[in-house]
């Protein structure tokens, strides 16, 4: 038999570490690399992340037997309508973007009968950005979020997990629009909420920040052009999510304005609790026993 | 010349962690530790942080010349009351409460003439909280805020300040009102935030949560009667702060309505320029060269 071959869109961090993590538990796969920085392709050869770099998206998956996308979600759309008729019957494509409901739309518009499109949400990933940055572990003991519809084959589905499953993930299945939603809610909406809070910082209070304030903004670090798809595209979530922490404040001011301190207490202390016990079940995945 | 006695009320993560920091310093001091509980007090004279332990407030600052205020600053106006005409004229008496304009007019209204209050916010400290925690290198590299006023002693300020730095902090002054705005601000409003985050969360959302969302909600794990207290006594500016966040929010929300990408994009970008532009300055000041 033939080895597969596997195309990535996209080079960057989260492309280049698919790459990486494919080469450390199979030799078994030839892996192609689009990209528009020729620099990045050769930066991608070189680190053993792809086998061959291409300027060509239409050429970079003609014959390929997997093609991932990892642009960012903006361009997800776009590219699908691109390479949607050099594609082969049996092609599976799969990606990695942060939201699923567009993705899952576009592929079902664009992609031809025969192709199969699974949305993947590897939940891997940092502030940083590019090949430089790329880990052949980046993806090791986090989840994959897959998003199957009813019209998703199931046979390309079990694939795609069990692509995920052998880089070290662990799968849960959702619905594109669960996904979505909640997704805003534990991410999208934190890297908002942390940028705001920069945001809306005066100088000399900035100067005065620590540790704490670091921590809390450190997803505010990442790439604006990356979250600004995201965003824009999970946009009816993001709204939403934004009112329910704004309600919750509103709760938190008005037990200020009447001096309720034992249900401050309380409100805090259900919090404290809450991530406690998150941050438990998160160090029980990492290890078992 | 005899050993200056210095009494810790309240040996937690921060008395405590005074205490070991002050040996690891100099063997020039009588330490003496105020607690209700016998266990905390045994376990803080067991680690080294204290000489001696007193279950009785008046007796633990009898003939001390320096009292330290660690507990929760809920308890700052009433320990001041009982312990003002204990004190012998020239003792210096400053605190580690997050909040200072509480503080300092308490301490000006309880404290005799002759006893010199300086209000101190050594910006150390955890989520995690007790004796079992402390350490005598938490202060080492941080900043402490003193919060002197007209009335205040300019010597007994001095002393104060040298106290901190012996212990390897570096100080900045401020006054108390502008003190509380900014740490609002950088640290009661992201703690606020944290809570809330997790506050407005469902769930199944919850279950998907990754290292971004804890990180972000990490402060929100903090002591919640410490943290009431704070909010309480800190509510005005908590509240406006809170106000400026949503309108940041809001902000986001109107470029998200009327699909603002570029702006969304600008946005993100100010921020993590912003925050970026803070670590590097944070780490100059740990690394100065």
């Amino acid at each position: 038999m033939q080895a597969p071959t596997l195309s990535i869109l996209g080079v960057g961090l989260l492309g280049g570490s698919i790459g990486l993590a494919l080469r450390s538990v199979s030799s078994n796969y030839k892996i192609r690399g689009y990209g528009h920085r020729k620099t990045t392709l050769d930066a991608a050869i070189e680190v053993g992340a792809i086998d061959e770099g291409y300027d060509d998206l239409r050429a970079s998956v003609r014959g390929s037997d997997w093609v991932i996308l990892c642009t960012p979600v903006g361009l997800f759309g776009e590219i699908l309508t691109k390479i949607s008729d050099v594609l082969a019957p049996g092609t599976i494509v799969t990606d990695v973007g942060s939201t699923k409901r567009s993705v899952v739309e576009q592929a079902a518009k664009a992609l031809p009968k025969g192709v199969h499109f699974v949305g993947s949400h590897p939940m891997a990933g940092s502030e940083k950005r590019g090949i430089e940055f790329a880990r052949a572990d980046l993806f090791r003991g986090a989840l994959c979020i897959t998003t199957p519809t009813p019209a998703t084959d199931a046979a390309a589905l079990e694939k795609v997990e069990a692509f995920w499953k052998s880089i070290g993930m662990s799968i849960k299945r959702t619905s594109p629009a669960d996904h979505d939603r909640w997704i805003s809610d534990v991410s999208h909406l934190p890297h908002a909420v942390a940028a705001a809070l920069v945001d809306m910082q005066e100088d000399p209070a900035l100067a005065l920040a620590g540790k704490g304030f670091l921590d809390t903004t450190r997803i505010a670090g990442g790439d604006a052009g990356l979250w600004r798809d995201i965003f824009i595209d999970n946009r009816d979530n993001l709204r939403v999510g934004i009112q329910r922490l704004q309600a919750s404040l509103d709760r938190l001011t008005h037990m200020l304005d009447n001096n309720k301190s034992e249900e401050v207490r309380q409100w805090l202390d259900q919090a404290a609790a809450r991530r406690q016990q998150l941050l438990q079940q998160k160090l029980k995945e990492i290890n078992p026993d």
